[in-house]
């Protein structure tokens, strides 16, 4: 079953689930049964919704504005250089640990948002990536239980300005400006997704296919992600890994495929829907 | 004035000033200026309390258990080798913008609260650094107008797992565990504390000076950094910029001097007061 955030008529920020082209208000301006997705994934009601969405109020999905997946998780955590591929491209080739970095949550948009490139940077760019989302408190945990603690997955567009990112040895400008975390559009439970190592990955910039790979060739995996992250810091429900890019990216092509105005991206993962966002300049 | 945050007798979190050895209470269980200090920032409380304090109930302040200064920063940005003393040391002489990176907020450890040494790490090192704390919305900022953006300053030390933060190309599992960035023990606004190139920092293990530097060598100064921060995020009144660390931290000491258990390390800037932390190992 498709999950997501979206505005309710009157703006304010609501969640339901989408079935058939209708979208079942869930939150605060429908069925009530949590604030937002973030909330419905701490209190388990996040992937228990079964026929209770039928008493909802809908909207044909065509007409919804969405939001990130989860619009305020407290913790954005991104894995680096996670593919061999993309290892290689980067040169980046010695990976004896994950490499982590971080997200604000207001860098984030939702599906069809425009993505925001900022007027400072001349070399945007884009990555697309499997995001996990945390079902329950999370702080030193085994990779024998980390399954566990994994409540959904979603698509993720980590934009990059890479002149930004690549200025000094630490990541954190380059991935940290409003309007270039894309998020969605839908959040599907680890129940229903089924084997998360089968999916497909690929990214497309104007119809061009610029990444494909098997989620099953992450080079540190899910289980190794969520021990090495909670070895660290605490992570609640709703907290969000993204668990890198493959190869592909375009500040690596030859010629560069880096992105322009107008430019519309989509990340596509098996049983995850099509996220897509169109480059728009910051003026 | 002195400004800090602090526990209320049932342990509330709550805020107030210290003047003359007695800690009064502004906060929720007091006077009720505003909900915390940074909702003092943010509202213009801070910095214009006046003689409003003596109708607030007191208490010792050797009897008040000391909170971060900022208990609940949206962001704390940091900012790494930004003193030429410490760029010698780690080789990194080749600064042509800001080092940035960021800490949860859930990190942070008040005044005389133990500094929470990893059961993972071997290699656990201090930082001293002047903190800076935002007072008004800030994004874009010129350098110009820099200097308006700052409430107050506090001490920080933005202690370091060096193994965990060096295993990759990125720092912020190093810097990100619980109970390693002590900030405090007192906030003092901008217009208290005069001209901020003269304070001197000084870090101390069990009194042995480690670090001693004046403010005014920073490399990239504080407009400097506030151009850079809002040139990629937007901050909000309570947000925190940690400017940075000299030379001396216990990493690069030969031999090395990095900290044990019982370890108490001490900064000191001038105007600011004494920051005091005792090493605890987690078990």
């Amino acid at each position: 079953m498709y999950h997501a955030s979206f505005a309710a008529p009157d703006g304010s920020p609501t969640w339901g689930v989408i079935v058939e082209g209708a979208a079942y208000d869930l939150g605060p301006s429908g069925l009530g049964l949590a604030t937002d997705l973030r909330d419905a994934v701490g209190s388990g009601v996040f992937g228990q919704v079964g026929d209770r969405y039928l008493n909802a109020p809908a909207r044909p999905e065509a007409e919804i504005e969405f939001l990130p997946a989860i619009t305020n998780p407290s913790k954005i955590i991104c894995i680096g250089v996670n593919y061999r591929s993309h290892q290689q491209e980067t040169g980046r080739t010695e990976q004896k640990a994950p490499t982590v970095f971080t997200r604000f949550a207001d860098t984030q948009i939702g599906h069809l948002r425009p993505a925001r490139m900022p007027a400072s940077t001349t070399q945007f760019d884009y990555e697309g990536e499997l995001a996990l989302v945390i079902g329950k408190e999370a702080f030193h945990v085994d990779e024998a239980d980390a399954w566990d603690h994994v409540a959904g997955y979603a698509a993720y567009n980590d934009f990059t300005a890479r002149d930004w990112q690549r200025a000094t040895s630490q990541w954190i400008p380059g991935k940290n400006f409003p309007g270039t975390g894309a998020f969605g559009p839908y959040l599907v439970s680890a129940a229903d997704l089924g084997n998360v190592g089968e999916l497909v990955l690929e990214t497309r910039v104007n119809g061009d296919v610029r990444q494909k790979a098997s989620v099953g060739d992450l080079y540190f995996g899910i289980p190794e992600l969520i021990a090495h992250v909670t070895g660290f810091t605490r992570l609640a429900p709703g907290d969000v890994i993204v668990t890198g890019t493959p190869g592909g990216v375009g500040m690596f092509m030859d010629p560069q495929g880096l992105l322009s105005e107008g430019d519309v991206v989509e990340v596509e993962i098996t049983g995850l829907g099509i996220l897509r966002n169109t480059v728009r300049r910051e003026r």
